[in-house]
């Protein structure tokens, strides 16, 4: 794949030009590209129309249209949203400490870029511009390749991009996308190791499993989400309601919405008929374990499946736990390590919880829907982790840097 | 590979229990670890003499035959190193923040083990009891795949750890050995994402290479170290000289000893000839540009490949560079991103090599063997981490472990 190398070269010569730069210059060059962005919107949106017009071509239809379709309003968001960024304090040589050691040596570790980026996605024109401002904030060069659905809509948006870059003096190389669309170009990435530090798959559980299986080029799973609630035995009944609505039907397609509801057995009776009842009234299938659907008529049974299922849809899966010991071992077994959150009036079980759920959010009397760099008070967000290494959790601008130590002497030798 | 699905499974439900206990109880088993480990001395010195004999069978020797001996000293060196990561800092449960959002939701983040590691490593018998001590002591279980020429050594170490850790009430599937050494049981490792939250391979880089390229599991790239000094025009030449031979020679054999030499061509008439006599003096072999050659006659001609290898030997490489923006330029593009030092008096060629090498460790008037966990003052690492994801430079407790979100409301919905 000549266009990668040649574009991951480019990105890497950026790289050390973006790392060179002041907090200023960075603010600066994010101001012009919201400026050209709205300026050159017209550009954009005729390049948009194309993408729906071969979308419908190809039968596209539904929430890939929602996904794809720019107008202006979304393009002041998208404006708007690198402005904000623009104003986030900026994580590149922050002094993580500094100390003297015994022989004199004073060490320190400093905040860095982390250099190149790449970023896998599907059909959000939007997350060309979010994820372009994201990294140059951090100081790094990034290689976006997007789906084939938007890519006259990319082009269009990266090329305002790079003229913003180049009235500012800096590379095109830092902002470029993959031109070649086709599944050769997103594997030709996982491999360009030599040029690439990090790989984000932004997506569907299909893309992050097949990068996760063939990158050689770290990588940072974001986003598939099998969100759990468990109601225990002592919880506040009408919050607990309140909480499982919001987390299912706020917003069903999203990674932080629950998919499984844990109900204590105690609750049967009283609690879960009550659920459901409110369920039904939102339109969410029941899938629920023997137990649940001997309760509820119109509760169908689930499978093994569905417990391991990310909807992102009007459904739930619904199960009957002895306690919260049981609750969470379901959690660890079945869910994917995204948020989980438990509706409870006792110290003890909301303390075990916490701990002992191995997820990136764990919640107490709370919807698992604030699992988010906006409301986690980070500004933006690149993604939600739900790896272990790096970062976990919704990830902002600190974790698009790495550290390096620096070392200040006077001739010390071993 | 039945033996490494078994083990991992083993391995992940332990790490739960690892996870739940508290700073003296992982005190406690390390410290029953270490006991043990010098009470039954004699049962790994048998094994290791079987381990000898084969490898002589095998017509190995030379350093190969020293990294594999172990006697009664190393046996108490290995429990000494085990006593000191007991006194350490436990870096689980730390509260790296937690603030309250306008909401009322307090959100803290919290730092918990990483699970389970993989650990794939070469000879040494000592890294199956020095990992097996830096996982335990920040809450992971360890999976470990030595060597097949320390396997009986291995066995055996494992063996009293297990003893150690069941005496304390520990599930053996905290420490396990792969006892299958061939090289499928290495692959099937990197295919083990399903139970390893981490891979870490400590050895050559063609050991390195191939983790990289084929793990699905996540990597922490470690050790490989071809690091430069670069001698600067206002560079103290005593002071340089010093720096010098103690980066190349004084343990030609570790990934932080320099194998390449960088001098400023004002430098080629007086410093030059000197360190060269001196380096020939120590028995370094030196490889140098034409420049080199042509002023140095027992100097050899270094090829383009002389500039990429770490050879971990009497040897270096020499080159005159321009101005430390060559030399910069040098590392950048040959380097492994391990350690660098500049030797200079100027304060601003000493800024902008630290700020502009990309490099792990970068350092000035210092030598760069002090890239290491002890010398950093971390007590004790699990290997030097090359790469910008998750931990750069010298690994310790601290970069064996991820965090958490932990979120406590009173029933915010979105």
């Amino acid at each position: 794949m000549d266009e990668l190398i040649e574009k991951g070269a480019q990105a890497k010569k950026a790289s050390v030009f973006l790392a060179r730069m002041s907090s200023d210059e960075k603010r600066s060059a994010l101001e012009e590209i919201a400026r050209l962005l709205e300026a050159k919107s017209d550009r954009v949106i005729t390049a948009n129309t194309r993408d729906l017009e071969n979308a419908q071509k190809n039968g596209i239809s539904g929430p890939l249209i929602d996904r794809l379709t720019l107008n202006p309003e979304r393009i002041s968001a998208m404006s708007e949203g690198i402005r904000q960024i623009a104003r986030l304090d900026d994580p590149v040589g922050e002094v993580l400490y500094m100390k003297k050691r015994p022989n004199g040596l004073q060490i320190g570790q400093v905040r860095v870029p982390i250099g190149v980026i790449g970023i896998i996605y599907e059909a959000r024109p939007n997350v060309t511009a979010d994820a372009s401002g994201l990294c140059l904030m951090a100081g790094n060069a990034v290689l976006l390749r997007g789906g084939k659905e938007a890519i006259n809509s990319n082009i269009a948006i990266t090329g305002i991009i790079q003229d913003a870059l180049s009235a500012r003096g800096i590379p095109a190389g830092a902002v470029q996308l993959v031109e070649n669309t086709g599944r050769e170009s997103a594997m030709a990435m996982m491999k360009l190791n030599k040029y690439l530090d990090l790989l984000i798959p932004r997506g569907g559980a299909g893309l992050i499993k097949t990068v996760v299986e063939n990158s050689r080029v770290p990588v940072v799973e974001t986003g598939v989400g099998n969100c759990h609630a468990y109601i225990d035995q002592t919880a506040d009944l009408v919050m607990a309601e309140k909480i499982v609505i919001n987390a299912k039907t706020q917003r069903p397609g999203v990674c932080n919405a629950i998919e499984t509801l844990l109900v204590h057995r105690s609750l049967a009776g009283g609690f879960l008929p009550v659920i459901c009842e409110t369920l039904k009234k939102h339109n969410v299938e029941i899938r629920g374990d023997n137990y649940v659907t001997s309760l509820v008529p119109y509760a169908v049974n689930a499978t093994d499946d569905d417990w391991y299922e990310e909807y992102l849809d009007l459904r739930i899966a619904l199960k009957i736990v002895e306690n919260t010991a049981d609750a969470i071992d379901h959690i660890n077994s079945y869910g994917s390590g995204h948020s989980e959150t438990i509706v409870t009036e006792s110290y003890a079980n909301a303390q075990r919880f916490v701990s002992e759920v191995n997820s990136a959010a764990v919640y107490v009397n709370a919807s698992t829907r604030f699992t988010d760099g906006f409301e986690f008070g980070f500004g933006a967000e690149i993604g939600i982790s739900t790896q272990k290494l790096h970062a976990r959790g919704p990830m902002g601008l600190r974790d698009l840097t790495s550290t390096k130590y620096i070392i200040y002497g006077n001739g010390q030798v071993r």
